[in-house]
Order: structure tokens, then C-alpha cells, then sequence
């Protein structure tokens, strides 16, 4: 830890630390149930976008990925991955770089319309697997559970085109996100499978052989023990979670593993509010209504010699403009604060954060680096 | 406009479109009335952050600049800029840089507590012009415009610095951002130069000699059109525009010189939405509520022969995560689009949304760089 105490005197700007011993731990945790529940576990790398973190899962024996563009793959396949499936719809524009990384690797695509399946079919170069995406409740996109007939459509379309292999159905039950219980995500959890393995009934009837069962976001996977109703899931987030998911309980506050160190600029004692050099262009302006009802950025704390401490009491980051972030506080925390000091901000997406910042410095003071 | 359809059909990932024929407008008419109005225009480059789009400013004689951050001024004083303002609490932290950059440039920095004051007379290698930062009713920073005795200290403070050089005081008036209208951005306009008016006053009955005073928000910068009772104005985001701005009635649709082109991805015809590649990654997650209460993301229009078109009715982007977009419609547009076609998404907030996406590429096929 002396290196991170040399590390901070050098912090001049919003800059992201990475707690690596935290991070380690929720890959450990996740692969671990994964392991136990016998399904394959492919994390979705699109939280750290980068080739450093990416050799960290190695250890677990992560070989296959998951990332939310043809871009990402890209630069995941130029740093070794092999099995890259893009959980996102395909973008037909992309077809030249979809051909391109076909012939690299194993490339997982999804698809969720005719329109769309009939292109690839024409357009595609080399062999692709192939996933319907399935609409389980989010109403994102994918198509809804329940329309066997279009589910049918789709899978033989699938299934005549020489170049599609049909490997399953997959789902990103994002409304965990807006549930408000642990029980109501484990709620989630069980519709979302059950509504799958209709489609699979459905589709092994009409005479389909290998349907495999993906799903993937953070909040179930995070409290859901046994997968073993699945074949795949593709969590992404749990690698640091953030506040988000602190307030959904998916995650304690030590296994948030990522803040941004933000130099205080300025103190408003009237109304006990501290300015930091932090804002939208470095935390996102990502927010959630806590249980107070206030609208937070993120949560503050302070580093100490293990890294960050716990989370300040009362303290929480009530608004950000371009550069600027605002702290509402308390008059103890307040008073001992001064212009200079240096406060880490646990953000409210992760994501987003490290898609902003590109580059994140560990506590032992190690550089890494983001896709760019 | 042959080039742009050629761009076009190039276009395969979200892309940001610039109508430089609009953003030149929009600099000229700020320029004039700043020109007719006798004061400086020191806008500020925060919301394109290119040295290219920067020299576009230079044929309406503007020499003097507002920036963001330090980080921002090396950038554009390596990009031949000589007179730049750090609108930002100065980063004690950043010391190193500030002398570094004070050496090089007229360099204006913004300070609003003695803490910062005493840390600059005691740090400061080489002459930087100051500004107090005053707080006239938007309660983000600044010391609050009525603190005469803390006003008064902290001019003496600055007076009696061998290397600051008192020019004035300085505000950022952000709450016209919540102005509901026209009548009340010039209110608050008006409420704001009288109260700086004020502080000089008091400041001058004090004995300090010159003071100017320095205002900045777009809002009432587009809506006023006699700027004579101040000295400098440093609008920022008027260069483009946004939905932000058009909500706010400070520009009309056809002044907004930004959008990004995106790929469309899916349709759901049960809800007539359309998922475009486009999210929280190229637009930022900034909204607003519009006037029937919707959440709103963005704006939808189409590209045609001049550029893109009006802006479609009854069509919004109602959600984002991290790479989709969902566009809520009418049942006409949407059964108008396929899969595969772009829409141009103007965003919320241009200079969020320019961060992000860090290049943009002119209707002439043109391509502009951003700040790294």
C-alpha cells in the first residue's frame, strides 16, 4: 500500500483506482457458482473493456466472452479470445467486420427477426453460432416468449442457411434492475427460466435438437446459487459492481471494486456541500433515487491504508455538471475536509464510468488500459 | 451533399454528423451580438473540444477562450490559442500544470476561497490573470454575491499576490437551465448582472479599480441581445445546440448542427418502438422531461438531401443503456423503417454526447478531431 499512498500525492485529476484484490474476488465468487452449477461461464466484458482484466479471468477458466459490439470483439479477438459472443442485435451495417472476425474466431451472434436472418443468410462468409434473442419480460428487444409461431419461423430459417449454426435462445432480463427486493429479483430469475424453457419445449417439439439457455444480468446472478436450469450465463457488472447494485442488494459494499479518486475544489459550509474536480464526463450522470429519495451520483469515502474505507454516512454526490461534482454531507464529515484532499467516488455505473476514464490505476499502483 | 450519401452508406456504427454550415451560423449571430453589444466573446470550447472547430472561431475575430479544465488549456494552447480561461475552481492539485501553462499563455484562473488564494500566492512561477467566482443564484460554486466581507478579503488577498492579477468577477447563471421561460431566462439574465453590478460597487467603494464582470450561460446568451452592462460573455454550447437547448426555447430544431447517425437494429410492432445501436456510450444518459411528461433521450430525424430533416413528431428516444437505443413512435414512422436504415439521433446534450464520441464527420464527408 505504500505505493498507492506515493500513487495518491501524484493523483492531480478524477482518476480510476481499481481495488484488484475485490475484482478477483467477484470473479472468484461468480465462477465458483457457475463451476458448481455445472454451466458454462462466459462474463460479459464489456464493464472493463480491457485486455489486462480480461487475462485475470484466464485464471478462473474463463475461454469464452461476452461484449455489446462487433468493436469490442474486435479488439478482444486481437487480444486473444477465440470465443466472442456479441450480445447485441445484429447491425446488418456491420457485415464486413462480421465476416472479418467470423474467419478469427468463434463468433456468437444474436438475432431476433426475419428480416435480419435472411440477410445474414445471404451475407455471411463463413460459419457464425447463432442465438434467437428472447423478449422474457424486459421489453427491451428480442422476441416475446410467447410468439411460438415467429420462434418457429426464425429457428428453421436458421436452421436452412449453411452458414447459421442455431445453438439456443438467450435472454437479458434487465427488470431485475427495477426490482426492490432480493426476493423480487429471485422472482425474475425463475420467470425468466421458466419462460425460456417453454421456447425450448416448444422448439424440441417441432423437432429442434440443441437449444441451449443463455442468460446473463448481474442483479440475478449475483443472488441466484444454482444456474443449473441454464447452460450459459453472461453477467458482466459483478466484476466491480457499483452503487447500483449495492442499492438492488446484489452486492455488499466491499465488493464494489472500482472508485474515482476526485480532488476537492471547494466547500460551501452554508449549506454543507463540497465541490469536487469530477463530473458527468467522468462519473456518467447514471443516477438512482436512494431511500430517502435522493437523487445520487455516487457515494463518497476516502483512502486510507488498505485502500478505500467504508462509505461516509449521510454523504452522497447530489449533482454533477460537466467537470463539477457536488457532495451533500454532513457538518462532521464537512469540517474535516479540506480544498486539495483527495475523495473516492464508488460510482452508480460502473460501466459507464470506465467507458468514460479509459484507463484505471490498481492500489499497488499498476497502469491499466481500456479498449480505447 | 453527394459526399454526405456516400458517407452514408459507409456509416456502420453510431456516428456523430456535424452540420458545419449551422454551427458557423450559430457562431456568427453569438459574435455579433457580442460585437454590437461592445464586450469580449471568450466562448467557451468545452462543448467541441477540437482544435479544428476552433480555428472556425478565428475568422469572427475571437482570440480569447473559455475552457474546462487545465487538461483542456494544454490542449488548446498546443493548438496556437494565447488568452485561455479555466472556468473551473482552480485544482490546487494541478500546480505543476498551472505554472507550466502560465508560462506559455495569458492564463485566467477562477478562485472563490482563501484557502486557494494563499496556496497560489505562495505556489504561482509566473504572472495569471484572476477572477472571483461568484455565486448569483445558482448555488453550484462561487461565493454567494452578498458575502461582502469574504468578497472584500479575498479581492485584498488576490491585490497584494505578486503574480495574481485581479480582473474581476465572473459567474455561471446554470439556473436558467430550469427556466421554464423565455421571459424567465431574461430574469434571471437581468437578476444576475445586478447583482454582480453589486459586488463591483461594494468592490469599488473599496477602492479596487478594474473590475469587469464575466458571464456564460447559453440559455440567456441566447436569448438576450444586448450584452452592454457586462464585459465578456463565454457561451459554450450555442456552437451546436441541443434538444436541451431547443426545450429551453434558447434555439430553434434548425439551429441544433449536431446528431448522431444510427443504425437501426430491431422493431417491435407490439409497441411501435424501434431499437437503434445508439446508447448511454455515445449519447450519455442526459434527458429531459418534455412537455407530455415523456423522458426523453433524443430526437429523431432522418437524413435527406440537405443534411438531416425536421424533426419527426410524436418520435423520441425513450430509453438507453449501455449500446441501445429505444425510440419510441407513430405507427406511420414506424412502419417507414427497416431494419439496416440510419436515423439521426440530435442528442440532449451535445457536449456530453461530443465527449463521448470524440470525432465527428462534416456533411461534406469531412472528418474533425476531438481532444483525445
Amino acid at each position: 500500500m505504500q505505493k498507492l499512498i506515493a500513487v495518491t500525492d501524484q493523483i492531480a485529476k478524477p482518476t480510476l483506482l481499481l481495488d484488484k484484490e475485490k475484482a478477483l474476488k467477484n470473479i472468484n465468487a461468480m465462477a465458483d457458482k457457475a463451476k458448481n452449477s455445472k454451466v458454462r461461464f462466459r462474463p460479459h466484458f464489456k464493464t472493463h473493456q480491457s485486455a489486462q482484466i480480461g487475462e485475470w479471468f484466464k485464471d478462473f477458466g474463463v475461454t469464452s466472452i461476452t461484449v455489446s459490439s462487433v468493436e469490442m470483439a474486435e479488439y478482444f479477438a486481437n487480444n486473444g479470445w477465440t470465443d466472442i459472443s456479441v450480445a447485441f442485435p445484429v447491425n446488418i451495417r456491420e457485415i464486413k467486420e462480421i465476416n472479418e472476425l467470423a474467419k478469427k474466431v468463434c463468433l456468437h451472434l444474436l438475432v431476433e427477426s426475419i428480416e435480419t436472418t435472411n440477410f445474414l443468410k445471404k451475407h455471411l462468409a463463413s460459419p457464425v453460432q447463432i442465438w434467437i434473442k428472447i423478449d422474457t419480460g424486459n421489453h427491451r428487444t428480442g422476441i416475446l416468449w410467447k410468439k411460438k409461431n415467429i420462434l418457429f419461423e426464425l429457428a428453421t430459417e436458421i436452421q436452412n442457411s449453411r452458414n447459421m449454426v442455431f445453438n439456443g435462445i438467450l435472454t437479458h432480463a434487465g427488470h431485475t434492475y427495477h426490482a426492490k427486493s432480493k426476493r423480487k429479483i429471485i422472482n425474475i430469475y425463475d420467470e425468466t427460466v421458466s419462460r425460456l424453457k417453454q421456447v425450448q419445449t416448444n422448439l424440441q417439439n417441432a423437432g429442434f435438437k440443441k437449444i441451449e439457455l443463455s442468460i446473463g444480468d448481474t442483479p440475478a446472478c449475483s443472488q441466484v446459487e444454482d444456474f443449473s436450469d441454464v447452460d450459459e450465463i453472461r453477467p458482466g457488472n459483478f466484476v466491480f459492481y457499483d452503487v447500483m447494485q449495492l442499492n438492488l442488494s446484489a452486492c455488499s459494499e466491499e465488493k464494489i471494486a472500482v472508485g474515482v479518486a476526485c480532488p476537492v475544489v471547494a466547500k460551501h459550509s452554508q449549506r454543507n456541500e463540497i465541490v469536487i474536480y469530477g463530473g458527468a464526463v467522468h462519473l456518467s450522470k447514471e443516477f438512482i433515487i436512494d431511500q430517502s429519495g435522493h437523487k445520487l451520483f455516487g457515494l463518497v469515502t476516502q483512502l486510507g491504508e488498505n485502500g478505500w474505507g467504508k462509505i461516509i454516512q449521510g454523504t452522497y454526490v447530489s449533482g454533477l455538471s460537466q467537470e463539477h461534482g457536488i457532495i451533500k454531507t454532513t457538518d462532521t464529515f464537512f469540517d474535516g475536509i479540506n480544498v486539495g484532499e483527495i475523495l473516492v467516488i464508488l460510482p452508480v455505473h460502473s460501466c459507464l464510468t470506465v467507458n468514460l476514464l479509459k484507463k484505471c490505476i490498481t492500489l499497488d499502483g499498476g497502469e491499466i488500459t481500456v479498449m480505447p
